[in-house]
């Protein structure tokens, strides 16, 4: 049995981590902390737990720094983690980081979108956390740097076109729409109830600091430098990432032709989903699962590709992925604890 | 491995039954039926568990005529239950029914609240499927009728009160509140979006067909015949029901010892949960999950007990307790299926 | 022209009087106040009104000490309340006060449900600003005190009972359910989008500060001291209330004479909407209206009588009950400023 | 006083149209019809209007047919509009249609994406309705043709870029996004709560019949044929329209440039509003008003600019705008029925 340490537990995230390991054959969670709640039992800040971790206490980070665990799921804010990561890496604990903190493999892209990077010669041992594009050097890594929401959206949205070179790499524009929950939980008038309860709006316009996470790896996949157009909006649910993407096609294809393209690059993936022609995603067909769906149109009047993509961004966009990550590594059913059927009501 | 029919399978019932049973070790789902989308596969109606039930096909009705299903769980309407229902006895099917049809011991009441009875004969095969007050019958029912969603709630936060002559039968008020989920899933004006978004009534007002569910079930506990006042009232979610219940103390009782009644009433119940003093439940806690959460109070300025209970109207007010119910009946640990933590947020 | 000024006006109510003041032919707001956001303009804060106030900025209270204002709406928390009244009581201006602070009669009481009471010496100087019942004493009061949102509907659901001894007095239960702009505009978990988000709770069970308040006006309306169950609860709206109401009848009385005594007593009430026979209220048929719509059931089984009352808890529940308050001060028609119909929508 | 008739109210925008002309000083609605609510109250379909129009009776529409009325909303559903429109042209009446039959000047462009045009001779007389664009001509039309809510937000939000030749043309995406209440008020599964619900997704991609109405008015406006990429999503609220607009620049241009040029194109305006740098529209900000809000911003990275426009589908983006014409026709200020703010919360 895999034992299990979250960092930072108090937000959704956390939760999540505990909800999917509950139901989880070979991993048990063995610690959790958080600074703002240490010594109160999981159940009183999340009543939903009530009966499944009975002896489970907040503890205060630094409790955990002689922890047996094997595997240390860090769920704290970007900066926070960079500062507690090392000590974990010292001690051979492998480390799934939820945090932005060891996303981005060139320390000055870093700095431009964050803040000062202080563990830069980390980077090296850290790979980016996307099972679809990343499988086997996640299996040997040290850090898996668990990709952003927004960026797991629109990555898988938009791989089987880099890859394959069929559109103009200067023409990709992504217009994300996302659940209050990517916000986090502390308490902000920006994400009380009654400012999104029948509203919307695109916000962080041109400024998201999802967007060069998204250009690396969609760099990576079209063997060259990108620059995209990305801009998010907030829904007024509680999770779901929808991401509509638009980008102009070099030469002619059909939606047929594409769905095919994108069926052949998922193929042997467990979680992605491809929807017919004419079938396009919904947030609640894949609320609370690890899945991506994913629908494709051609617009031939204007020979521009539309992609839509869907996920759950607490579940494949942070802590499903988290755990999808640690069964590569462990080689465990990639799918053990994610098998559970979304919520569609 | 049992093989399980679900009757009627286009509404919520059915989905949430191949949710749950998708994940349950010791049965499979052979059959699915619908009129109305009749040759059509499951995913495409419910794009959600698309890749779970790659071969299940909506079939008519009359095509499970010769079933070899173990068990089948009838999602018809009330009315249309009783009309197929004696079929399946005559094969030695176990039904497990969610309709009304069975559920009222007595087939004058039924008549009182509904249509005419067409199959009277049945009635004594039938036991009300509410685990905590019927188990070791249900263990044999032919026939188990599911409790209604709303009746869950109440008898499950009055029965502990009712068993002890706690309080006054001539006092009961139950003020109850829905999700939409509850009027099922046919289009209608009246569970369109916007006319429930924002808004909240009272509906059925002093007319509601679970009234004689309630107090056969509370008049069976208290040993005598009794009569509520039961309010239900449309909450702008989808899914989850609160019951807010009032009573009137028959002799002085504090809120700690009637939360000691409560915790020994339902010590060995494994869906139940009574919640710590000064503590309430939400319907978020319980959501997606076959959990009962129960709080309580005593109003001691007018020696009057105020009892909150929450479940999910689709899951342990449906299709979970329907499960629960079919792993009693086989002898299966009574949480197969079941062990997935609510959904918080 | 009358000129307003509007103390603590950050919140809910403070918009929510802008709002309602820019349509309002006989009085303008000339100054606005809030510590927060002190030499802002107001539309910077609430977008929703650029344009309409091109030249009010947030000043800081204390700016507002020698205000030309004819008449103050004090939006300040209770306690704060207090605090400035008296400077403003001592300036001749005639005051609107939203908070609890003038309500209760007897300060024994609010010190009980409250703090301690700085200002006693006012008391007698206050009216409890519900025109239906005290519209002759508002007329010269110098404060009044607009009632909470819980008891305006409350009360107005009780008062034809209470009034006429149509009612056991002992047997009055309340449940009442608020959307979430009842908890203040400030940032908190308890109000934030996800902790509500299909979710549903009661809250404050039997501590709830509106309680005595309640009891306050009913016990005037029957002539004798009383006590009430009151019970709250949180909708996943931004706004409205709605309160069932139940209580034992003293002697029969059919459905129908019991509404011919509502339409009777509030016959010349402009904001008060007694439904026919079988149709109840909706918190959406009042949404953004100061009207309170009223719907009365016998129940005859249990010679019970449930009324059931509907209001927006900003408008009539605050901030259109205040500008109906002040319209009565300064003999203007009733309903100015208040005539748009319900957000149905 | 100008008398109005409106056909086909039983939907929402004959609803705002009640709520709108109930506080006109220049119009009142004389009669009203619906096939479907033909001889019942208006108030029993629409209870929040309950004392607004106290004898206005839902008529069948054939009993319009001699209405005394001077003007006209039609509020039937597209093809319905134009076997009645010939009829009232003949007597005189002005027209103001909220259907799509005679917003298209080319009948082959309305052939393509409807059904048959039985009236191509009325297109002569119809105006599109869109004041900001058309306002002389609306003076004298016979036939306003009330634009679609898509395209409000989507030419406003465009409009001063094509006039001006500022960007490429045929580089324009727009990616809309709408609340449910643009499906219209007919039951349907599409439409129910629970399919909503924490829900999102695109529909009709690629295929929206909004596209040509778009295409016809930036086409004048750039004065040339233009192709767009129209994409439009399904928001769970009740109302609102926000569209994220993507175009290539041609040249460079700043922020603050593009900001002048927009506030300058619609200097004029009542119910325009520009917003300052680094702030963006949300759809609660115009809730219930008949406000477009627009925000700006140059992508410089990639020099593209993303115009963000929101409005109130059933206000600007219909019966707000009707009444605009309206009262462009008679000569009333523009602003008359249409000054209430906007429901922030």
């Amino acid at each position: 049995m895999l034992k299990v340490a979250i960092l930072g537990g108090s937000g959704y995230t956390g939760l999540e981590l505990l909800r999917i390991l509950s139901t989880h054959s070979g991993a048990e969670v063995v610690e959790f902390s958080s600074r703002q709640y240490n010594g109160r039992p999981v159940s009183e800040i999340f009543p939903s737990v009530a009966g499944f971790y009975k002896d489970l206490v907040f503890k205060n980070p630094t409790d955990l720094a002689e922890t047996d665990a094997d595997v240390v799921f860090c769920c704290l804010p970007h900066g926070a983690s960079m500062d507690i990561v090392p000590h974990f890496i010292k001690r051979k604990k492998r480390i799934i980081d939820l945090s932005a903190d060891y996303r981005l493999r060139d320390s000055d892209v870093y700095e431009e979108w964050y803040n000062e990077h202080k563990t830069k010669n980390l980077l090296a041992d850290a790979v980016y956390g996307l099972p679809e594009l990343h499988r086997e050097e996640i299996k040997d890594a040290l850090i898996v740097a668990n990709p952003g929401c927004y960026p797991t959206s629109a990555i898988l949205g938009l791989a089987p076109l880099m890859k394959g070179s069929f559109v103009d790499t200067d023409s990709v524009i992504i217009d994300a729409k996302s659940g209050i929950s990517g916000a986090g939980r502390e308490a902000s008038l920006a994400s009380s109830f009654c400012e999104n309860f029948g509203a919307f709006k695109a916000y962080n316009v041109g400024l998201h600091r999802h967007t060069p996470e998204i250009e690396q790896e969609l760099g990576l996949l079209a063997g060259k430098k990108l620059v995209v157009t990305f801009t998010s909006h907030l829904l007024p649910v509680s999770r779901g990432i929808l991401s509509t993407v638009y980008a102009s096609l070099e030469g002619t294809r059909t939606t047929k032709e594409l769905i095919e393209v994108y069926r052949d690059f998922y193929k042997d993936e467990p979680f992605v989903r491809i929807m017919d022609e004419g079938s396009y995603p919904n947030i609640s067909n894949v609320r609370c699962s690890n899945f991506c769906d994913i629908g494709i149109w051609v617009d031939e009047r204007r020979n521009r590709v539309i992609v839509i993509s869907a996920i759950d961004n607490l579940i494949k966009g942070a802590s499903g992925q988290a755990v999808q990550n640690m069964n590569i590594i462990y080689s465990i059913d990639e799918t053990e604890g994610l098998r559970t059927p979304p919520i569609q009501y």
